[in-house]
């Protein structure tokens, strides 16, 4: 299969439906602006992707849950813009271009990241997005992403990860940061996408295996690419983990060791998908792609 | 009836349904600690209390959505911490305590605003809360409050809350801005509670025109109250929306017109309720009982 394509064709299709669904201007003119300014700056469609991945393995068709899957960029794109307050990690830079407050100030970036994840559930509650998903589907599929982004999850991760500053890395609060903060919201992603088809308890089974392996995969080469990457390629400040003296893979193991970390990972991802067909292919090769990621 | 005992009872049952849902205590300690200091903070569930009374006026019993009604409560608390934050209001004393930030730091008091958003989500997506309410009016609920939370909501009036900070006060963003900030959030407390009772749309109807001159009725009030009332009284720096040059009902029409307006929305907000029987009368006698309120 030709993954590039398949990726563009995705990451289209969430784009055409952001465009779509905001497209009339509201007021205040500078909070929509400011949402869009995060949700098309680089963003490549990750969580959505694998969301609409795992329901083409189940069986549907991608296109008929595309707000749905979209709805997990609206969420990682809020916990970007919060992310980077000066409150929190205080980055400059985000993907090459002046982080969401540089550009509106703090107030309008901390209510467009409330606005964008509100918005998310807004979606997920609305049936009429799509004839092909059941009421109580959507329902348990909204569930899981709350849970996944919420106090026990994804919020959790980035509470840890600031109370660990500057503090001695161990390997436990590291797998706690990497499991809620980045792991958790990958995980539901891929599960939200079984739960939507319908599917068995059995095959949300396996694709939650493989979505948490991909999650932990992920956040161990984000690790790797900090401290490899140089700042053009990566779009922020090269390093700035390491100099806040965050908790980081290759800070814990080296470089080598993490690298063969993201192998493990992404071969024990790939090996939970074994109950299916070709179907899942395009799942398989997002992970081995997922290796050779260069940022 | 009894109004003080009703609007205890239902006062109870919310917050037994918060220690009872947050009894396990999850880590990082200090985020759900934060979470909860501001939920037991001395909020009155006045829009939980609106949605059970809605739900009772349609016939039900308010014990069947507890947990549903309880969202409006985490999504209110979760919009003062934001509110209270430096790049905000800047407030350091909220209902006579400090405000959360001021005791867990800006960045926890940012994410456990997060948090208490996605939690209310959570619930709503979750039909295990009751075994009286159809998954799609479960999702209808949701969708409605969502709506008047976000960006075409809650959030949009704070956001021109802020803008207009120190601009010539005008009678037109004013009403955008209590439309949205205070009035959105309190008409979907109302309407949400019909549409859980899976009732029509025409009750729905009269529910949502009580709702909405109540939370306008609700926003010129606080505005008096801010002026009027003292520190000790109401908890916080009296005058503090004044000081900075907020756009405020006394301000504009002054303090006498101003509480004639708000008796004429409660009167309006009553008369809504002609077509329900003595069911209402607890949205009744809320109104009435609003327009004594000294803190």
């Amino acid at each position: 299969m030709d993954l590039k394509k398949y990726l563009k064709e995705k990451k289209d299709a969430v784009d055409s439906f952001f465009r779509e669904y905001f497209r009339e201007q509201r007021r205040p003119a500078v909070l929509q602006e400011s949402m869009l300014y995060s949700l098309f700056a680089g963003g490549k469609r990750v969580r959505p992707i694998l969301a609409m991945a795992a329901y083409e393995a189940c069986g549907g068709a991608a296109a008929d849950i595309v707000p749905y899957a979209s709805t997990l960029e609206l969420i990682h794109t809020y916990s970007l813009i919060h992310d980077d307050l000066p409150a929190m990690d205080n980055d400059d830079l985000r993907r090459g271009k002046p982080t969401n407050h540089k550009v509106y100030g703090e107030a309008v970036a901390i209510l467009a990241g409330d606005a964008l994840l509100t918005e998310a559930f807004r979606i997920l509650s609305d049936p009429s997005h799509s004839n092909k998903v059941k009421d109580r589907d959507l329902l348990k599929a909204s569930a899981e992403i709350a849970a996944a982004a919420g106090y026990q999850g994804m919020v959790a991760g980035q509470v840890q990860d600031i109370l660990s500053e500057n503090a001695e890395a161990d390997a436990e609060t590291l797998q706690f940061i990497h499991r809620h903060k980045t792991a958790a919201l990958i995980r539901a992603s891929v599960k939200a996408g079984g739960i939507l088809s319908g599917s068995s308890s059995e095959v949300v089974g396996a694709l939650t295996s493989y979505g948490e392996n991909m999650g932990h995969a992920f956040q161990v080469i984000d690790d790797i690419l900090d401290v490899e990457g140089d700042t053009e390629e990566l779009g922020k400040t090269v390093g700035s983990d390491e100099k806040i003296n965050k908790m980081t893979y290759p800070r814990l193991y080296g470089l080598e060791r993490s690298r063969g970390i993201a192998k493990e990972l992404v071969d024990a991802a790939v090996a939970s998908l074994d109950v299916f067909s070709s179907g899942a292919d395009p799942l398989r090769e997002i992970a081995r792609y997922l290796l050779e990621r260069r940022n």
